[in-house]
């Protein structure tokens, strides 16, 4: 039961939010699970279809707009919409829909094993025809372009024609919400009809965006019982592409209908995008719908493979587990131009823009299961760099690269400065993530090629935005993760990180002048990167400020968040969380409140910087003051409790983690699913409970176990190996499912992994 | 020659500037000096009228919305325009204009001691007819609704027909620069036409803006030779009121043109205004233009005996100092809808909008001679106190009140929080106006009726925002009055301005249980003020925080200042000013960089919190870095170079500030007058040259002198008394102009003036 999320819901709130939990996506385009046959007019749907990266640009307004800030920003745009299918029962006016009727079966199940989405209806005709519909439809893993339907229609108390009406809609507008201030007006209509039109078997639909002039087609195909040749119409409309079928219902069995929809645009499918749809088509010919699905549950076999969490005796968790790794799967982008956006491909929120969760919290996941994605996650990065250089020249930095707070094509699209460009510490971000690629792979080429670059122009952002006062290395005017500080002095998260920035930019070229030495000088010679420059790097990261106040024995979040007076959490009723939905910015950056793990996340990320009892004792000093408003604190605040040894604290975290979006507990699921807190979940286990850790000495684990848990089982993808955990309440099992033998350490121990044989050790506790 | 501003400029930009310099108001009804026969197609012209607070209300836009963010601004709008008077000679079919034709004469004066505009143009048309023009305008101070203008048309070398067409436009936009981003697009059109029509004599036109749906009119009668009758035509189109009459010229002498506007608006006359133009154009009957002028000079010659200030033998500097004195009276408004607008009624700059402007630079000038226009100031803002209130609440405060940082009608209008709403000083520096008009009036039924309620309300915002740590009082997250440091903890400014308040709050209490017990414990009840209220206002007005640095041993302008490196000025070029124009505010808080005086006007206001020498260093340390971008600065700094004893520097700045307008050293006089500034130099004399203070105990001066100048003299009118200020080289005079004898400190000698008898002093160097 644990591959399958299964549900009957048909209330109107419930289905908006399942609109998200059952999208379907495979990094480039992604479809929200809204019915083939439409919905009621008394029904709000979010009809949802998006290709990753394809945007629109839209000014920004302000009120009073100073220097460097932003002019536009991008929006993911809704695409062209293949989804609806109309069936038309003889003579009925009115097709099948589940607003009139009756509904005397209703299921729809996730299949999660084999990577597709499929709903049962039964239902009787106002005029009492019952029939049984099952749609099944999946968006190919293998052909990024695919998004097919297949609906098998069945008569079970009469026989008769049917009609069915397949429409390709490029009438299309992003989702508003005319109660909602955070959702702008006028930004709902952003692509309008390029063309519509037949090309023999294929009817097709070219939509352009209004101000980016982007352009996206959909050719669609279908199948009625095998056969291409039965359309009573094909016709495209001013707005649409609609096909007309008929075929006669028998009680024989089932009517069997596939729509085969492929998806390209210009900017990565380039000018000829049109012509690459129907070239794409060809390679469909003669794949049935059972034929995709099989192709399908290949690709899931090998992700699940690599990447599944097994937890034994929850089924809760376990369901949970699986649907976000398959999600977070479904959103990652897989080329240059795209990321994960923070709703993934599931929804508009944040306007499917790319932050700093990818790197912090979901890069982990793909660089230890799936490198290749992950790897492809940092090129996208590399190839913003440019982008990232300007900006840096934009914020008055003679030197370096200045990450965009949010972003698609690059440039900076936050418009609130003090939680948005002021989060300088997505440059150390991104610089972390290629350490880390680097520490799994050990790839000197990438480093040489792509790595050193980056490391060595984000360490030059911080060259130069710090400065030395009284002999420590201080970096001013900044904001670090938690959003209920803003634009503070030596933020203890972005001063440790860009240490680490600035001492991996020296290391990365030390590393390449032993390895290559003449490819390391022509790379120093492009940058202008000298001897001098490194040395003074070295210099700056080993003078950092890292805050420590010696009373508390805490490293505080900043220079004076411990003279603040503390937030009057017993007289702040429930309703009034999360705080920034009531409270002034003013009012809650005046108080010691956070929204999220921030120095806790500096410890968890590079926890050799503080010794364990300064960890612990700033673990529970920020407990005590995070609200966790934001989906990205509690899994690492489960992550540390594990660290300081508090099984039970980082099972209540991790489990109001796990089932996030499933259960829908932050209320807003209906715009997208929350990514960054789908790869916490797995981190929350791998790094949390297992004690998983990657540095320069290499892979280790010092694994725990919840105690409501009999056992868990994951594996891990780490230089060519595939390694299988096991950890039971008494042991942890090690053992070398694929490649060659490899060394890591076990709690305190060195232990070599040896293919066929197995390591197992008492599990302390 | 020093009452008179002469200009005969005809260039584009100059005749842009000249508009705000020509500019005639009398703090209710403004009109800038736009020429009566328009323009040519070529020019640029800001054709502008404006009722003081008649306001349209404006949406502000916001990339991201946080909470408690203004939804809506008030926007002075652009009103109703009278100016327009065109003449035809003869049977030509283009009127006279400046762009064809030959101009043989031009000049322009600004009459300020009698307080009108007067422009000569001598003229000879394309087709040789050669003619004198004088036009002359006042807007009264006696009659506020009255603006009238005068013109008499004198032929040369010919005689025949004239035809004068006179209009009253109502289709009038707000001025938008579609170069500059900072001039919002869409927001021009603030008024329609709602009604036009004729009267018997009379002529109107009746705007409403679009969204506040406030009302204006402008009735205007017209006079020809002294007669009323003899108009050609009377009409009134779509738009406005027009009409037309004709004379014979001749060559004995001009005709004489007379144009009567009054306008009333809704917010002061009710619903019954357009009725209410009538009534008032009535009480005008019989009354020439020279009868006006004669009214306008009495007016002014009352005026200028109590607020003239005399500097021997400089006349660039006279004229420039009159001017000033000149134009804050045109523009302080008289009722509790109105204040003084950043720009007064010169301009549409800063949308109209009142600042702290008011109490910290302009009041004071009106405190020391026009008390009955400051003390009107006082109730503009009292009239706002419940939105105070209101707003306080909105900011998470359980009590008190919050003033906005910019407005007209009382809520907050800025939308740029971090140097707007977070400007808390704001309401502390409305505080301090209180008790300077209390200690220079002693008026405890004024104090009980008004200002205790103020100071007690402001009082609560600091008790709220604040909190004890270690010891001390101290208040986060705010903004002092320098822009280029946003958002800090205990700034030094905001600290002691709240301490002021705090302990004035408490002073007030006192005074008034002495001065009426029973109205006092009266008020405390519907205020809700305790004895313990009032004596934990005590304790943190004497726990406040006064940052102070030991090793520089100055007052920091907040807890981290002097942690930030120094902005490097030696490297940023000289077109890089205004900074806020050329870096991110991000980049501009990162350093120790100063937009104004912020510590050293607190050292001003509040000069016995700090000993001599800390006042001295700080102002020798942020003179270093500060960089005067805004035009509140220099006149702070003239002041506090004469408290250290530099007065070459006191000069430098004074000279800088004296002329800003006339000589558009800003380069932006076109949007309006700098009225703090304009305040700031009366300052920089009176407290800065003459070292006058008011105190607890009472009125005291302390006089040099700058090196160039022989003499200069001023009159106070303090207590009921006019005194009369001489200052040479040598020797203070300070004589009793009018009332009953009065003591005053003079250096560190009490000496009493008694009437009728100079007290004489050596002037001390």
């Amino acid at each position: 039961m644990t591959w399958k999320i299964a549900n009957s819901a048909l209330t109107q709130s419930e289905l908006l939010n399942l609109e998200s939990v059952f999208a379907l996506g495979n990094g480039y385009l992604g479809v929200r699970g809204n019915f083939e046959e439409t919905y009621g007019p008394d029904m709000t749907s979010i009809r949802g279809t998006y290709l990753n990266a394809f945007h629109d640009v839209i000014e920004i307004p302000y009120g009073e707009k100073l220097f460097a800030f932003p002019d536009t920003q991008q929006k993911l745009v809704n695409n062209i919409d293949a989804q609806t299918v109309l069936l038309y029962f003889d003579d009925d006016k009115v097709p099948f829909r589940l607003d009139h009727g009756t509904i005397t079966g209703f299921e729809r199940t996730l299949h999660m094993d084999k990577g597709y989405a499929e709903r049962v209806v039964q239902w009787r005709s106002p005029q009492g025809k019952e029939i049984k519909l099952m749609f099944r439809r999946l968006v190919s893993f293998t052909r990024r372009e695919l998004f097919a339907v297949h609906i098998a229609i069945e008569p079970v108390n009469f026989t008769g024609k049917l009609r069915i009406v397949s429409t390709v809609n490029g009438k299309v507008e992003n989702y508003t919400n005319p109660n909602d201030p955070r959702v702008g007006a006028g930004h709902a209509k952003r692509m309008t009809i390029a063309d519509t039109g037949v090309k023999g078997e294929y009817g097709y639909v070219v939509d352009e965006t209004m101000v980016s002039k982007m352009k996206a087609a959909c050719v669609t195909r279908h199948l009625l019982d095998g056969e291409a040749s039965v359309a009573l119409e094909a016709g495209s409309g001013a707005n649409h592409g609609e096909v007309t079928y008929t075929a006669d219902l028998s009680l024989n069995g089932p009517v069997h209908f596939t729509k085969y929809n492929v998806y390209t645009d210009n900017l990565r499918h380039g000018g000829g995008f049109l012509d690459r749809a129907l070239q794409l088509h060809e390679t469909l010919s003669g794949l049935s719908f059972d034929n995709l699905l099989a192709e399908q549950a290949e690709y899931m076999g090998s992700y699940w493979n690599s990447a599944d969490c097994v937890i034994q005796n929850d089924d809760k968790l376990q369901e949970g587990i699986r649907f976000n790794l398959y999600q977070l799967l479904q959103s990652a982008g897989r080329d240059e131009h795209s990321n994960i956006s923070a709703k993934g491909l599931s929804g508009e929120g944040y306007e499917g823009h790319y932050f700093w969760d990818t790197e912090i919290y979901m890069f982990p996941l793909f660089l230890m299961t799936r490198p290749d994605i992950a790897r492809q996650l940092l090129l996208y990065r590399y190839s913003k760099l440019d982008d990232a250089r300007a900006r840096a020249r934009q914020m008055g930095h003679k030197q370096g690269a200045l990450f965009p707070w949010r972003t698609i094509a690059g440039t900076e699209c936050s418009s609130f400065f003090p939680s948005g460009t002021a989060q300088y510490h997505i440059s150390a971000d991104i610089a972390y993530s290629y350490v880390q690629y680097y520490l799994a792979a050990q790839d000197k080429d990438f480093l040489l090629n792509y790595g050193a670059e980056m490391l060595v122009e984000t360490a030059r952002l911080w060259a130069g935005i710090g400065h030395y006062y009284e002999g420590a290395f201080h970096i001013d005017e900044v904001t670090g993760p938690d959003e209920y500080t803003c634009c503070v002095n030596n933020n203890y998260y972005t001063n440790v990180m860009a240490k680490h920035n600035l001492k991996w930019a020296a290391k990365s070229c030390a590393i390449l002048k032993d390895y290559d030495p003449a490819a390391c000088r022509a790379l120093c010679e492009r940058l202008g990167v000298t001897e001098a420059e490194i040395a003074a790097w070295d210099k700056a990261a080993a003078a950092m400020l890292l805050p420590y106040d010696a009373s508390l024995g805490i490293n505080p979040q900043d220079d004076t968040f411990l003279r603040k007076a503390v937030w009057d959490f017993e007289n702040t009723p429930k309703e009034n969380y999360p705080l920034l939905l009531h409270y002034h910015p003013l009012t809650i950056y005046r108080y010691q409140v956070c929204k999220q793990a921030d120095t806790v996340l500096a410890h968890f990320l590079l926890e050799d910087e503080q010794d364990f009892a300064t960890i612990r004792r700033s673990y529970d000093y920020y407990e005590k003051i995070t609200t966790h408003d934001s989906s990205l604190s509690s899994c690492i605040f489960s992550i540390m409790a594990c660290k300081i040894g508090n099984m039970e604290k980082a099972y209540e975290y991790f489990i109001e983690t796990a089932r996030l979006d499933l259960d829908n507990t932050h209320g807003n699921t209906k715009d997208g699913l929350h990514l960054a807190n789908m790869g916490g979940t797995w981190m929350s286990i791998v790094y949390g409970f297992a004690g998983m850790r990657l540095k320069e000495s290499g892979l280790s684990l010092a694994p725990a176990i919840p105690q409501d848990w009999e056992q868990y089982a994951f594996r891990l993808t780490f230089r060519g190996r595939l390694i299988d955990v096991r950890i039971s309440q008494e042991s942890v099992v090690l053992e070398l499912a694929e490649g060659e033998a490899i060394g890591l350490k076990l709690y305190d121990e060195a232990v070599t992994l040896q293919p066929g044989g197995a390591v197992t050790r008492e599990l302390r506790q």
